[in-house]
């Protein structure tokens, strides 16, 4: 039943779009695990006012005690290398197949979608990367229940639910006193926050392109805004259905969010918007960018001619002057032919005619403005 | 009844718009025949939760025994190039004419039409190529009766239903214990997920296209980024209205279809909306790379200018000095006449002055880091 | 009463806007005769399903006996040149007078009106021209009533309801058994179909430009894209009307139309969609073969600075070294004035190392990969 | 209470826009006067079906007796200069002080606000200039009674009213018979109108332009496009509210407009959607023009470089034949020291190998297609 | 609880976005501060239509005793350094925690919410900067009770309040008889029509560049075009939600607002659409600008081309004439071996040959129109 699975091979290039593609004509629910894919780890935390526990459990059904119960319970699967794993989970938390298809197979859509008790969510997470530009981007499954919560990350790195963690240890603000519904919500908003690091860094970027644009435009520099271009696209792609799930958690999704965390929404609602705001407002100045740049490489191309006419126009009329006197007519035969080399005076006023062509060349090139630019040292 | 078709030459280009034209003032419901269209094969597939069968049948009638019953009947017509044939098939299934007309008559737009007791679907099957880029794309139509499905496809081979008949045959998931409705789906869905392979080929050629933009711009990236942007005009343009025409089909399609198979069609809604958002990033990297295209071009102009420039900025002055001296002024006549031309030392002097002139203007385009790039050799 | 008309220039230059521009304070309802209009010419078609009359009437006054009965009476006026027949046409069908106004005066934008007991359908329609590209474009108005259809054409010649006219002669389908709403609907939908073979003509120019645009891009093509956008603009404000006409006609026209040829309005209304699909795809493809255009013009330039770079950089330093040696240092001075000259090898050493400068230029060039394309005769 | 004018320095230039900019923090309601404005002449037209009365009036209150009654009076205000005036008249007629605040204070937006028993509209005229391209543009604020119109516009000349006034005054039209709410009408007709000779001359600009742009592409091409480009955002604006006015007054005006009358508006209505219309078309016009520019200007730089290249690439490499024999190796000291020079046949066998280069080139370049063009004298 | 804030490096650069980023899964209500944001200042106006208090006061507590009673209290706190004092006035004012982190935390999105009896309106306000282009943007919070209304602005210096202040002073217009809503109104209003001199100088400024770009486009050009299209991005981020919190008030803002105040904010919605309708057109001519950019640098080019194309196309042929009377064919040895060296008018007639080239290409140039434009000193 488990079908090989049919991946682009933009899989390892990590900014680019990781698609999945459906097989056509699967049985609907069909799971697909990637061989090359984490095996799953699985941390459970298990916390309500006054009690808290962490713990990694190596098997699904050790989490089982504690989904009945006066606890909110984070189930945080981290990992889709197992297929009976995934199976067994999706048994414990009663999963619709076509949830745990959604869950399993990645890079789908963020949407959300209401079952009886269950709300599952899928989101799209993004962690700026360490020492390099761009970022990972990774699907985040939720099934909220009435008194847990399930999370399926792609892999146990990267994830930007740290502080969260941190808040429900150290029993910061009032996560300990609410319910699964909260820790949803905090979830995503740190989902959602994690986009402003990534931002942050394009508009550096952008900021120093702007520069590098006028004074040193070259192919890396078009490389560069290309490759923005392309990663913005993909943060959109990712943002602006996640707003869309938030607007629909606000007003659709049924009694599993409480009305308290509703007005905890509107905030992130918020964000995702500014995200939405930045990310099309960057887009633009990429391809103003990209304008500049075509523009800037127009301007170098006219320096550049200019150099050239300037030095041809004038030293080729003065190639021409010499080519005159340098030519071999016989002055004994005639006294027209080229009297001027057995002048007095030939030489000196033949450089003096010449001079004076380079003067006049020179003035009317000056007048125009051309020498101040072309001729200085070290333009770019 | 039967007029002359008015096809444009466009046919038997595979991947451009086969576009069909109405013959302005016809009567409604006119079958209009393609000579050189497949003549119609029928392949019936009988099957319910316990029974199989799947024969090709000579002639329509053939099929009328299995219609009622308590069994699900997929009658498959490939091929448009019989008129009696489908005017049998047109009163077998009772079918308006101008439901008969939709069906016969290719490139029409996908869309979903109810009648008393059917459900007319038009869609747009895209397959890719064999052994080169470009994809096949066909018309298929689907009505919908209580206990049957009649398809309508415009020729015998390339179709993306073979999982779904396979799964019928070895009863894979629900589909054996399912109704007509389901089968619908499972069709629909195959034809939705017989996008991604194709965008998947898209992705892959833009991908290489990013590098040869930057690196070797020539006329053939030029043809092949305007390739792209055509075919994803045509994808496009398949898979917008197939998503309206499911979106109707969840909500608006009476008791055709069951609130089960509604469910699925969100997933099969999903999938849609992920193509479009796919075509719609292709689309917009393509346009970024004609624009990356005509960038690259310019710089490629720029490199070859500075070398232009380079050599004849040193040479041409050089060539000055040269001709300064090959002038024949007398110096017998004047002590002002060339005296150079004696000097002990003339010669080598001149040789000096050239040397000092050419690494002046060396050394002015190495400040401008001119050299380092122009002048390697092998650039692209 | 009748005021001069103010009309653009355009007027003689068939493919472009014959915009029509209202006299800035005129009383509403003014009738504008063009002096060069057509003198109208009105065709009555008189039948139901037994009858059948055809008869060019030459007053207004004689199709009233036709109007009151149990026949369908199409009265067909074409041209616009005499006040006083269309006033009299007024009188006998009880126009309002701003109906009136805008059957006589053409350029109306697509609409539909409903009145008492008549309904106002200002259409466009468009014709390709014979022997050249472009197409004319023409309003057509049609006032429906009970038992009656008024349609005004502006001029006798070009229009596409000769196959409608067949049909009802010969009794094609079902034309006559039905009422005036069907012969409206027909009549629409020759209009709708008559867009298709137009734009069939620009979806084979814009196929022939994609190969030219690359292999000759001169000042031609440019013009054509031009041509071509402009016309596509121009079916797209006619077409796009026409879309809302019939749309409002399904939903909103009251008695006038029966729900049974609401349900061909349908058909109608699919392939106006149909029309606008291809506009909008043609017209995003000129868009993009402007910018291959662009491309390929900067593509050519770099061919042709490519040559004279090469010819340049190989020739100009040679002739720098001839120029050397055409210098008149007196070797007899000095055995340090051009020894070279007096070697007996001199010469055939000079030309060696021209050699050689040469072969370095040109395995310099032939590594960067210009000289394949640069050199080869008859490029374009 | 009369604050200092902030307005633009665009003031004097009439085709850009004359924005006016709200001085923040202000008392809402203050009136701004501009000291160059011109002085409120009051023309006062009263009229029923009977009467007819034209006059005018130096004080506002003049016009008192005239209000109350069985005729329709519309009191047109012409210039903005004078404060004490515009305050009487604000009394005379009961105004809101936002709306005097709106009626005196130009470059509103066009809009329609209902009071009491008044209805408010702001309204942008054009009217072409008569020696130039271009035009005015000016408001006209409508403020609206039971009996009465009162009209304020910025200045005496310029209107397009004059048809409107000589209809009242000929009595032609139902005018004489009708009450404020057609004469508003009417004018408002006359407004939307009046952009119709607006557009006409833009129209025939472009179509000059089409022209030039190709056969003489100069800065002057560029900067005329661009003023098209602006004058037509500038009309853009000042018609896309005016048809919201419109489609408001259609709907929503309450008591103030009779329901004939919205019949007449549907008419304005239609010509403002075909006014948009003309707007959009030219403004896609117009940056196809652009393109078709930038496209050209690079055509032409194509054929100066052809024409470069032709003739550097035949003169540098026969320079180069003629510099070898300048050369001045002895010919007495070595039998290989260029023996051309003492061949018998040397001159004229060196002339003929020149001439054999110079012809191959010319065959490379004819073969290309480059003489034809590049050589025809006057091509542009 | 107190959280390092993460801000760009944006910050200095006073008219880049100075983007606040939310630190992913804080706490909910965390109150950020900037070590360098200034220490607030709080000033307490107090007036009703008899009284007026102005005083700046030390600490938040001394405002409470004007805020029950029956005047209206404006608190303007100015600058976020201190925690403290934000935390206390938060309690005095009962605000919820996620209204002190929406005031407090700079660069939210311009909104409004609606809590208990208060209306949280977040506005971003420009104020021009004195000596520079450019402008400075802040955020102000305005949090509007019965009786008072709160204002928290990022610093002291830079707001365009004073008009209001003084019209509160002055007792001008109505505003000491209204209440706190009516102040709301005030200070919108100001902010929306603080817009407008920013605005204007974008206007003057481009108007300014639409000369320097055809006359005289350099980098500088280009990168104030930029400039100018990134800032007003900004203006656009800043201005459009600004309308939709208008328009919010207009409609659902509860009893916060009375009807009287609402016909104000019509006003004040109107101007923000006037805001809107003035950035789109300066957007729109900014881009224009670019276009005409590119192509004047397009132009420019063409004209170095042409002085190149001219002078080397005059004068390579010339020397290369002069390059063949240079040669040193031995004239004794044959009289084929250039006898015109020999000629009595050799010279002359060389001379003469050169000047008919000469002046025969010159008379090409000419008729094509180029020594007119380039030959021309002082071009640009």
């Amino acid at each position: 039943m488990i079908n090989k699975i049919r991946r682009s091979r933009h899989f390892n290039k990590e900014t680019f779009m990781r698609d999945f593609f459906h097989e056509p004509g699967n049985v609907p629910g069909t799971l697909v695990i990637d061989e090359n894919a984490y095996y799953p780890e699985i941390i459970l935390i298990d916390y309500n006012t006054d009690n808290y526990t962490k713990q990694e459990i190596a098997s699904p059904e050790e989490c089982i005690p504690f989904l009945d119960g006066n606890s909110v319970s984070w189930v945080d699967v981290r990992g889709l290398g197992n297929l009976d794993i995934l199976q067994r989970v999706g048994q414990i938390f009663d999963l619709h197949p076509l949830v745990l298809e959604d869950v399993v197979n990645m890079a789908e859509r963020p949407k959300t979608e209401e079952y009886e008790d269950q709300l599952l969510i899928i989101a799209r997470m993004v962690v700026p990367k360490k020492n390099a530009f761009g970022f990972f981007s990774e699907q985040v499954s939720l099934v909220l229940g009435k008194t847990y919560l399930l999370t399926v990350q792609e892999e146990p790195e990267h994830d930007c639910f740290d502080a969260v963690r941190s808040r429900i240890e150290k029993s910061k603000g009032i996560i300990r006193k609410s319910g699964a519904d909260y820790l949803t919500y905090a979830l995503l908003d740190a989902i959602i926050d994690g986009f402003f690091p990534v931002l942050e860094r394009y508009g550096e970027q952008i900021e120093d392109l702007e520069e590098e644009v006028i004074t040193k435009p070259t192919q890396k520099t078009l490389q560069k805004i290309y490759k923005i271009k392309r990663e913005l696209l993909q943060l959109r792609r990712a943002i602006w259905p996640q707003r869309d799930v938030i607007s629909s958690l606000m007003r659709d999704s049924g009694e599993n969010i409480s009305d308290e965390v509703r007005i905890y929404l509107r905030d992130c609602y918020d964000h995702a918007v500014q995200v939405i705001d930045m990310v099309e407002t960057y887009r633009e100045l990429t391809s103003g960018l990209m304008d500049v740049y075509l523009s800037a490489v127009s301007n170098k191309m006219n320096e550049i001619m200019k150099i050239l006419t300037v030095v041809s126009s004038i030293f080729i009329p003065l190639t021409f002057v010499a080519g005159i006197y340098g030519m071999n007519f016989n002055t004994e035969k005639s006294p027209y032919n080229m009297p001027e080399l057995n002048w007095y005076w030939g030489y000196p006023l033949c450089l003096a005619v010449m001079a004076a062509i380079a003067g006049g060349l020179l003035f009317f090139f000056w007048r125009r403005g051309w020498l101040e630019r072309s001729l200085t040292i070290k333009q770019d």
